[in-house]
């Protein structure tokens, strides 16, 4: 008594048979209760994508259910007839009024469902109303303020982890983690939460070093760098990446350009225990995938939030298997980061989950004030890559020199390598040309592309406004302007940088140079660049 | 420079054509800038109800769009080919697999979105990127704390009113509104911005009243004692109500019962002028229709937030075109408001936001401890209404009592009633059998149901497990029952009220009657009555 039903989520009693009727006296009425059931539903698959949803179709003229209070948007649970015991799952119902998509004796579940529940089409399906997801309770408690311990963090990721949170309920999580900040002890909790929802690789070495960027910084492609130098060292270093979400190109776009990098499990730990390391796309891997559902659902909606990305991180690194990890923080006036007093906090929040999780953690706050090298959009940052490890004259100067700082702290993982040694140990790996030579083994043993894609044929030039010097570049408005060119889908689109901070440009003169694939992108992005190039000239000091 | 294009939403130039092509040079790539643009898609209506939110619906295998990166969930602007002028539509994409219903050179829309766009089948289709909707930058102030006025609060709801905004989307106001409680400032502004999305009528009449309650006590159905005898004095009350969302009735489904209730906004002006009140549906008229959108994202996800009551009842009621509210607030263990405190808080804001709207607001705080009368559930409920207008002994006292207190209050509104006077006015209308006519006249002018819906035929008592005093009863227990039972679709299911507050009981004794129309709904109600049947008996003082 005096439970508040609707917050505590209760379930009903699982099974009818079990549950004594204490408390029940029949009447006349129930003599009633033996009049049939619904009819069963016929189970189809709607062959409708809805990633990170189950989505279950119902037709407006199905008498057996419709009449019970089934209405679009209601959460409801679907099981095989007359199988209790088996996990039904739960679904978003929307109502569908064309009987060639569903009929009226048959339940659509979307792709994503129909594989969940795991029965063929035709098989008799029931439907029941759902109960809120138990754990919404604690995301109830997290928009009134209160903090959540571990317990709540892992209900919430199981829920999410069996698609039994809507969308809705998945962007009501994010806000209420955005809005009250979460506390280290919470962000800790949900990087653990979010590890065991999937499988956790271990390489069976003491040392499996990684890198990380906090992203926001087009062209900064210094994995692709420093991977080959820690792995010549001899180090492991088995990197994982993402592909572009929001970005032009994110590592495994830009490896993907030479090499495959869509690789099975057991392949990819063959050729890492070859060649020291790799460039891989981590999605083959089931690694805290409950990152990846959050993940689509914060990114659209443009919320950023401090805890959700130490978390989703952290999460994805300890699923690999990382035991020492470098991460880097870039800070400038369009940069993830804004001022060192942010990075500050940002690292110490690293560095408290890190050691929490038992891992070794070093973090690097780095210059973010512009883009990082010349090309910006896969085949255009693959080039600057191979420039650097070639010790071309002209290989961009900055992301030598980045690389190089990074790999030289990676390298300090090793204890055989004394403090301060890393970095000029990195820079003769890179000038032995031992970097570029692992860069190619590790190429051959993922697989050499045969054709790399060529550079986008629709072109311009962005020109100066005015002359003078430069004095900003605006990170977000020229990765903007490369994913409107069609970058990552189109590997050769994006933008080639010809000037940077300091240089002083005449009125008129090339700023940078667009790559399209397609026409409507490229009248796309070349009216966004000619709105605002992104480069502030001339004025300040 | 320097703006973050991510935050500002910025738009891409309207119009490619009037764009002077300042900043760029051609290059030798731009001679491919000719290149004939994607192939048109075709319109294509598909019927699935995705109310609130517009889908559209590519091919997985469409080539002409796939490969500049539409994806599952993206945002696209869908707009008339060649027609840069029309207004285009926001719509959230789902991939589809089946060609039955998307073919490769179709767009598909599902019912909402396809009614917005107003083209036929087979129209010449365009999609681009589209732009998160501006007013999410408000939504991200509100995330991060900032307040809103009216200029963000008209943006957020200008969008959500033109479908601009995906569930997401709403989920995150609502949450941001949530958290950090919106100020009465704020309200204020979500109110007026609500009230300007929609209709607003006006009744040509310096009084008109209205009375509300903030719900959440089952069997409360004072409106259809509180309009007859207001109207019976002749005062102006054309009550509008909703259909229960998550309550086993609403006054709506109640009012069914009896007589029709969706009415032409023409019929309903009519009747009302010749019987000075109504009990119709509001939804027929566009009241701030936003508020429906929200509540169909809110409910759902089960957040409450007083700033979204608030605002959503008075600009319903404000565009309804009342001038004199009357605003019932029950507080008790199990209601929406548990606390004499959070009364007077919630009081105040209504009181602040009315003042501001200039309507004349008057605010009752009632006892919520228990249900109010003894059915619940619309068949139950209309029955207790009748017998108290009837004025038969069994009448349940409760609902007699308060509804005389609450007319005696909307009576004082008029001039000529003397403060303290209404309440008896209100007894004499009742007792005189003139609120009763007055019911009858606005059955017969609504439309008098020709065969009204009988009592539910699956029925069970709920016993008392424990004799004793009964000293409280859960109102969202019994809410949750009656709705599980059936309520308000079957509008013969619910419970019928053997025992209140106060009342001895004996172990084994019946508290009240399960009514349900389905066997599955019978079985699933009764196992929740039966494992906790909401009544405290015995224990306590």
């Amino acid at each position: 008594m005096g439970t508040d039903a609707d917050r505590q989520g209760v379930k009903p009693p699982a099974n009818a048979a079990a549950a004594a009727p204490r408390g029940a006296a029949p009447t006349d009425g129930e003599r009633h209760g033996d009049l049939a059931r619904p009819a069963p539903l016929r189970l189809r698959s709607v062959r409708i994508d809805t990633w990170g949803e189950n989505v279950a179709f119902l037709s407006r003229s199905c008498t057996a259910y419709r009449a019970e209070g089934f209405k679009a948007l209601s959460k409801v649970e679907v099981r095989q007839r007359d199988r209790n015991g088996d996990a039904p799952i739960l679904a978003v119902l929307n109502i569908v009024d064309d009987p060639s998509i569903v009929g009226d004796d048959e339940l659509g579940l979307a792709e994503q469902a129909f594989e969940q529940l795991g029965l063929p089409e035709g098989a008799c399906i029931e439907l029941s109303h759902a109960q809120r997801p138990v754990s919404m309770e604690a995301v109830r408690r997290k928009i009134l303020g209160e903090r959540l311990d571990l317990a709540a963090m892992r209900s919430i990721t199981t829920d999410i982890a069996s698609n039994r949170y809507s969308r809705t309920e998945i962007a009501a999580f994010l806000v209420a983690c955005s809005q009250n900040e979460l506390e280290r002890d919470e962000i800790l909790a949900l990087t653990r939460a979010m590890v065991e929802t999937g499988e956790r690789l271990d390489w069976h070495e003491p040392l499996v070093a990684d890198k990380h960027c906090i992203g926001g910084i087009p062209g900064n492609r210094t994995s692709m760098l420093v991977v080959p130098i820690v792995a010549a060292h001899g180090m492991l270093i088995p990197k994982t990446s993402s592909r572009a979400i929001t970005s032009p190109a994110g590592t495994a776009d830009t490896m993907e350009v030479l090499a495959r990098v869509e690789l099975a499990p057991q392949r990819l730990r063959e050729l890492v225990t070859r060649e020291r390391g790799c460039l891989a796309w981590g999605g083959t891997a089931r690694l805290a995938p409950v990152d990846d559902i959050l993940i689509s659902v914060e990114r659209p909606l443009g919320i950023d939030s401090i805890g959700q990305m130490v978390a989703s991180i952290l999460a994805k690194k300890l699923a690999a298997g990382s035991t020492h990890l470098l991460i880097d923080i870039p800070v400038g006036p369009s940069a993830k980061v804004r001022t060192m007093r942010e990075a500050q906090t940002l690292r110490k929040t690293f560095e408290f989950v890190g050691r929490a999780l038992g891992m070794h953690l070093d973090v690097v706050i780095t210059d973010g004030s512009q883009p990082v090298g010349r090309g910006i959009g896969p085949v255009l940052e693959a080039r600057d890559v191979m420039a650097v490890l070639r010790n071309q004259p002209d290989a961009p100067a900055d992301l030598r020199a980045k690389s190089i700082r990074l790999a030289g702290r990676v390298l300090e993982f090793d204890p055989d390598v004394r403090g301060g040694d890393g970095e000029s140990l990195a820079r003769d790996i890179l000038e032995s040309g031992r970097a570029l030579a692992k860069l190619e083994s590790i190429v051959d043993a993922q697989g050499r592309q045969p054709s790399p894609p060529a550079l986008a044929p629709h072109r311009c030039d962005i020109v100066a406004p005015v002359g003078g010097r430069i004095h900003g570049i605006d990170n977000l408005r020229l990765a903007r302007a490369a994913r409107y060119a069609g970058a990552p889908i189109s590997p050769g689109a994006g933008l080639d940088l010809l000037h940077k901070i300091g240089d002083t440009v005449a009125a008129g003169e090339p700023l940078y140079r667009l790559y399209a694939g397609y026409p409507a992108e490229f009248d796309f992005a070349r009216r966004w660049c000619e709105e605002d190039c992104g480069y502030l000239i001339g004025a300040g000091t």
